[in-house]
């Protein structure tokens, strides 16, 4: 299927315009961001924690400490929250009130349930590295056994999902047109700066091209 | 006083080198950012949604949708999580198991009450605004009547704050510094691009200097 499939929590009440349940437009935003915001709940409170990610087609991976607080609050799976979000652009509109920001997110409800077989624990590791920093697993030391029980993975099925996404120019009551002020939109990315190398970084070894030529765009939403 | 008080729910359990109470260090991030992730309960499960935000010392600000959305699960006040997260840099380690991410977040937790005084609630859209736009309020409409009836902002009182912050190169297991992979830090940071005109902007009227030297470094974490 192109599309996932509404559900209650996921309609949007206000501006249904700006959702979007195709999965084109929910992979290409997850796979183009790396933190997401993860919620759940402790003691009938609401926690909110920001975390790395990976992805392996329908399966969401979470893992480390995060998944660890949030598994101290379920013996069998939590239900959780995440909310990932990639910041466009401002939009400056000529009245304070139409002042908009451009952005893509996605939000997955589901419920977390832990990576018990060896082998999807290793891939989703192996997710998690190459989904922040592509080509990079090839090059560093896997994870040893002792390093494989020390973490804790979990899994989400992204079934119940939708996207949001806000693109365009400011939309301003018709009467605030004739206003001399500037209005449009500032963009904003997120930019790779020059790699720093570790202080310990032996001697000539030169930061690979998936480092020095880091970038966060994804040319295409591709499902894998 | 310069520090907020730790409670249970801020004290971390793992890495408490990473935890902060600073004021400094907990404005700083918060006047950085212009993102939040708000935390909620909604029958029962959690909901995560990505929102704008303004502060006034210690009363933080959101508004809208959001609000809304959140106001539908309380009659009298909501509990919230907000949490706020910066990205400075990818921890490249020499094993997939210490890669990190280098970051400042900070998180709230409280109750959220409707800001009732037609004052105060001006000042927090102004807020809004000037935390997003600095200098944008004195160049816009401001809100008329309805259009502050149409909004509903909620506070959340700075008091259960924390602040989490990661910097610095990876940190290796001793034996594998011997490793001939390149390690270190990429850093990121959120870069403006070349402001958009909305194609109904008049001719002749150029984007102010707080448009085209857009830049989210605040200078200092200014507890105003």
């Amino acid at each position: 299927m192109e599309t996932f499939a509404p559900t209650e929590r996921t309609t949007l009440k206000r501006l249904a315009k700006r959702g979007n349940f195709d999965r084109h437009v929910v992979y290409g935003i997850l796979d183009e961001a790396f933190i997401c915001h993860v919620g759940f709940i402790v003691e009938g409170r609401p926690v909110v924690i920001p975390t790395a990610y990976g992805r392996v087609g329908d399966r969401f991976y979470l893992h480390g400490s995060a998944a660890n607080r949030m598994l101290r609050t379920a013996e069998t799976g939590v239900d959780i929250c995440v909310t990932v979000t990639l910041v466009d652009g401002l939009v400056l509109a000529r009245s304070a009130f139409h002042h908009s920001i451009n952005y893509r997110s996605v939000v997955i409800f589901g419920r977390a349930l832990v990576v018990e077989d060896s082998r999807e624990k290793f891939e989703a590791l192996r997710s998690f590295t190459q989904h922040v920093v592509p080509n990079r697993w090839s090059d560093v030391r896997e994870p040893t056994d002792s390093e494989l029980k020390a973490t804790i993975v979990l899994y989400l099925e992204l079934m119940e999902v939708s996207a949001k996404v806000r693109t365009g120019p400011p939309i301003d009551d018709e009467e605030d047109y004739a206003m001399p002020v500037w209005a449009g939109e500032i963009p904003l990315r997120l930019v790779a700066g020059v790699p720093i190398p570790d202080p310990r970084l032996a001697e000539g070894i030169d930061p690979p091209q998936y480092v020095s030529d880091y970038s966060r765009t994804v040319p295409d939403g591709d499902p894998t």
